[in-house]
């Protein structure tokens, strides 16, 4: 594109479809695109109510607001100083169409999770990004966690031994009671298969625990038991699953997701455990990771300390003590992506340090085998 | 028992079988029998070894040392001042022949866990307590901190609402490595399926993890659906397990326990979320029972306050913030126990506040279906 | 100014002095001023060095690079597109004269802490400010933490009542060798009393613990009593200070701080006693705030709950248990300057919700009242 | 003493004076005194009336009951079955004449802290111990955490380097109001100068944090700097004190008690920093040592491990990860207390593992100067 050969001597120009007014993640993909004072947000449609997107544009003050995203594709496309990448931010039905627009009018693409609404949905949008040259991010944002790449590190370079042992959870409390029927838009649409697709809380946050034990595991699940319930009288979708897993290589684990957790908020947490030692590591408490090794005395490693990875120091802004959180982990997969779009109009090979299109499709299988094992009463079923 | 008419005014006598020099178990049980004062250990048959067992007698300053639990009963049986009561705390294989003979004696049996080799024995040993009027304990002694007792009448009061959800976990690492072969006697009998039974760390540590789900709960486990493994090349018994559980009224949960868990300790933790609220307890931390009430500040009650309920207060010794610990939730079992032996000589029903017999057979069988629902692949089984 | 008049609906324009490559503090200033989408940094005068200057610039891709303040203020002042705020992130010898510049060219100044050099340097900055209408901030930026603002509205509403006792800390590590000798920039001027004035520890980081206590209490410190150390050999100033507290109404207390604390991040910890509750917060963990009644059990409030104070919820962008952490807090103080600039704009009265340059100078007679105390061997005087 | 000679096969023979119903410390002291299997209760003054003495005993199964400290220690003395060491449980006005009468008696002592009403009591209590072969201990209980003992072996073997700052604080709540005025009897021993000497909090859990604060660094405080305060109207004595420390070798430090900060229950806690290294201990979390060592992780000790230290697991009984307490602690000085008798009864040198006269008296001394130095408007004072 002609607008992107001056990205190197400028911030990058972004877009968003969706994440309007009442929204919360809008406003967090706002954040994390422009906290490393590479990008700034120029346009979006971000409602397909014209007053909301209008407002919702305004607050941002964004330079052009759009009300389809279908025409935002093409405008900014042929637009002279048009986005160089676009946020998807809409429910999850939205994913494909929204992403095959942008695509194939050439406009970088990062996507909020799942993937998709099912594995058909997720199998085509792999095609479709293998096929151009168009960059694609899914943003699994707990994977931007310093502490996190720190794990993933300790984990690779053999600070384990081998893994035995893996045990994550994912487990909230909104969903504890019917607020889908009580104006709750969040909910609804979560609750609501044609919107969010066969998982429930396996989509919304089932996907984030998997993808982050892979991340730091660097060990596909290969095989899961699931015990899926839907709590909520009515609810459609499951709001709690239990699964046993397998991982290559012979580890073992359980995945528990959960939103009728009573007062839990995010917790997100996960643990490995391996020949040599354990790592430990939760999100409500981001820049620790607890480092076990038996027979020793335990450790805490700390975000922002010199004796950390590369990997965990490239991600950190802060000095030890000064805690980064949730909104500087998500700006660590823009991170990412927006240093391939620069690579890529530089005309060097993408890095891909960032959640992939295939990440994506993995998260799509986990919830469609989970769904599918919970359904012959907890089968192992390969993924 | 003409030697119990006068236990009013004095302390009990107490005995032991096993627990001798090297068996860290041994004073543990001392310890929690004599800390109220109202027991004194003046009898063993602590090994089977006679110069052990002369050793082990004389450090404890007993009055009378045995190498044979059956000259031990018949002696005590007979004396004038014999015991009242006798500590089971050898390897599982010797539960039921031990308490056998001193329950034919007429003395009172509190023994350790798992209640015996298989559900068999367990089954038999059900049949000899309930045909005699001699007491029988089980120390499941994670049931003695004040903050499980709160829990339970936290759940038993309706302060949680329905119960959907739950998780506990027992994981260790002490048998990361093949010390069975290495001259640990503990492991050693522990990983022997001729003296442990056919758990490994499902019969030494899952089988805590299940009596404290359902002693906080009071809901039984209905099903479960398990994947176990024996890590350790050579091992013959679990040292992992993880468990899909289903209880009374339609909760589910995990129950994971470990004891290749690298760099864990001891760590035993229950967490049980109901309509209303939830709540998270944790050995390793005992004094505190932290309680989530969706949208409301989360609470942390701490053992010997005021506001606890009247369970955990009888089950506490000191004040607010002077910690109390594993003796002493050991205790509060041998303090139920021997309550309901002066209850007996008194002529009053026993109060039966100690986990019994039946709990006993109930975690035997919790063994036996997890050990058959993973060799079958993880089906559900009933409990 | 012209270019004022347009900032309802756009970004506003910022400006820095100082905060170049390798200058931590430079790119918390550019994130918190960036991060609620309300102003993009422009122009600046990073560096004396021309080279440094002109990099530092490119790497945010300011529009304007300067070698000078002097220079600076005066070309943006007359720029039809210059900046509305300028940032001063120098060392505290620059403050004084580069706030005069901008002040004096009618451009909102947001500044470092400590206020100045010194008291009398402090008096002269008050007197700028409060002769024009040119909006004057102060970054404490640990005042920015939800938690922190709940603190405050908890003592303000009497949930304490009266206040009797407080504890306030700020230890590190970073000075416990000689670091300033052996190339570290940050420690060389730091510990230099003309660039840093005569508190050395004091200053850095007494005077955020100061102003936190002072701001969450509303209480001020009426007299101290203190013992000051320079423990690294050749320091000219303090690196450690205890200090004795005497606040309004009668309550008591202890202030803190070191840099030669081994092993300390940046602890920063305030605790408040009251008749009626105690209330805790460590900014390490910031997003809890413990709150304690006496005999009732002990509840952390977190930050993003809807039960918190409109105060703490105003300072909070995520959801329940999605950290925020120190790089949000110092966008809390940027958000009230920037509103205050708006306001201004529009005609309207500034709020103020932020630290004035009265806060500034109490800071600075904390100092000097603390030297001057240990200098006649740990004395009361007043503040 | 003949009753003496055979101790070494038999538990000792303890007796106690105080400590009646009513009393918490009395039972710790017994449980304490009982844990090891290496002594029994068995005689008592526990109450100067007589029906309380009388039950009091009776609830212990004590074979003698005394109402008068003289008649126990004269009775005692002559028995041929007389008990060897004497607890005394008592407000500290009856610490002097009961040690004078037992001491004199040739039984040894062990005595509940502070050592007495006032420094001349002290030193005559010491010239008594000096004068005579009967032992004496004071029981500064949190000595006897394991965790504490590898602190001070940490320090010792020079792991923290030079020590350059301590912080220890003592805080509770329980005299947040005038409970002394309704009925509690703790409380009006404790507020009432003639019963518990100048110091009210100072004595009864200042004197703990600065005997454990010497423990640790076996570094005396040299001088020190007070600010007393009687918060609630009406007490004579103080209930909360801010201190400046200075201690042998440079090392400065803030010492704080308090008995009116609301919601705390019992937390002394301990800081100490090194040129190396740091460490940090809190009693209400009793068997983790944190170990912070700059630039690297931070390390959790915990109580039980086979890294620490021989001195810590000397006073371990349980395994790592099964928490010990505030009891075991206690007993842990009691255990070093009795091994001494045994040795003075085998004719060995006794090794005087436990606090002693000495350090009961530089207590009373603590006491006295920070009165001294708060009365006079916060000046040095040695001690």
């Amino acid at each position: 594109m002609s607008h992107a050969t001056a990205t190197a001597a400028r911030r990058l120009r972004g877009g968003i479809v969706g994440g309007g007014r009442g929204a919360f993640i809008g406003s967090v993909h706002r954040i994390a695109a422009e906290l490393d004072g590479q990008a700034l947000l120029i346009a979006g449609a971000m409602s397909s109510d014209p007053q909301t997107a209008r407002l919702s544009a305004a607050d941002w003050f964004l330079e052009r607001a759009y009300t389809s995203y279908e025409d935002m594709a093409a405008a900014e496309a042929a637009h002279e100083r048009g986005i160089d990448f676009v946020i998807i931010a809409t429910p999850n039905d939205l994913h494909l169409p929204v992403a095959r627009a942008f695509l194939a009018a050439g406009i970088h693409v990062i996507c909020d999770k799942p993937l998709a609404l099912n594995v058909a949905e997720g199998e085509e949008l792999v095609r479709l990004v293998e096929a151009g040259r168009t960059l694609f991010a899914l943003t699994h944002a707990y994977t931007g966690y310093p502490a996190v790449r720190q794990a993933r590190e300790m984990v690779r370079t053999g600070q384990l031994g081998e893994i035995r042992k893996v045990m994550v959870e994912y487990t909230q409390d909104w969903l504890s009671d019917a607020v889908e029927a009580r104006g709750n838009k969040q909910a609804a649409w979560r609750t609501d298969p044609k919107r969010a697709g066969v998982g429930g809380s396996l989509g919304d946050i089932g996907t984030h625990a998997a993808n982050l034990l892979e991340f730091v595991t660097q060990l596909p699940i290969e095989a899961l038991c699931a015990d899926l319930t839907s709590f909520v009288a009515g609810r459609r979708l499951d709001d709690d699953a239990n699964i046993l897993l397998r991982l290559r290589g012979g580890a073992k684990g359980t995945l528990v997701c959960s939103q009728i957790a009573c007062g839990e908020e995010n917790r997100l947490s996960l643990r490995v455990y391996g020949t040599k030692a354990g790592l430990e590591w939760h999100q409500e408490d981001p820049g620790v990771l607890i480092h076990k090794v038996a027979g020793r005395p335990r450790t805490q490693l700390s975000a922002g300390q010199a004796y950390m990875s590369e990997a965990a120091k490239a991600a950190t802004r802060t000095p030890p003590g000064h805690p980064e959180g949730y909104l500087e982990a998500f700006a660590n997969v823009y991170r990412g992506f927006m240093a391939d779009i620069r690579r890529r109009d530089a005309g060097q090979s993408p890095a891909g340090d960032y959640p992939s299109v295939h990440d994506g499709l993995r998260g799509l299988r986990f919830v469609a085998q989970a769904v599918a094992s919970s359904g012959a009463g907890s089968v192992w079923l390969p993924l």
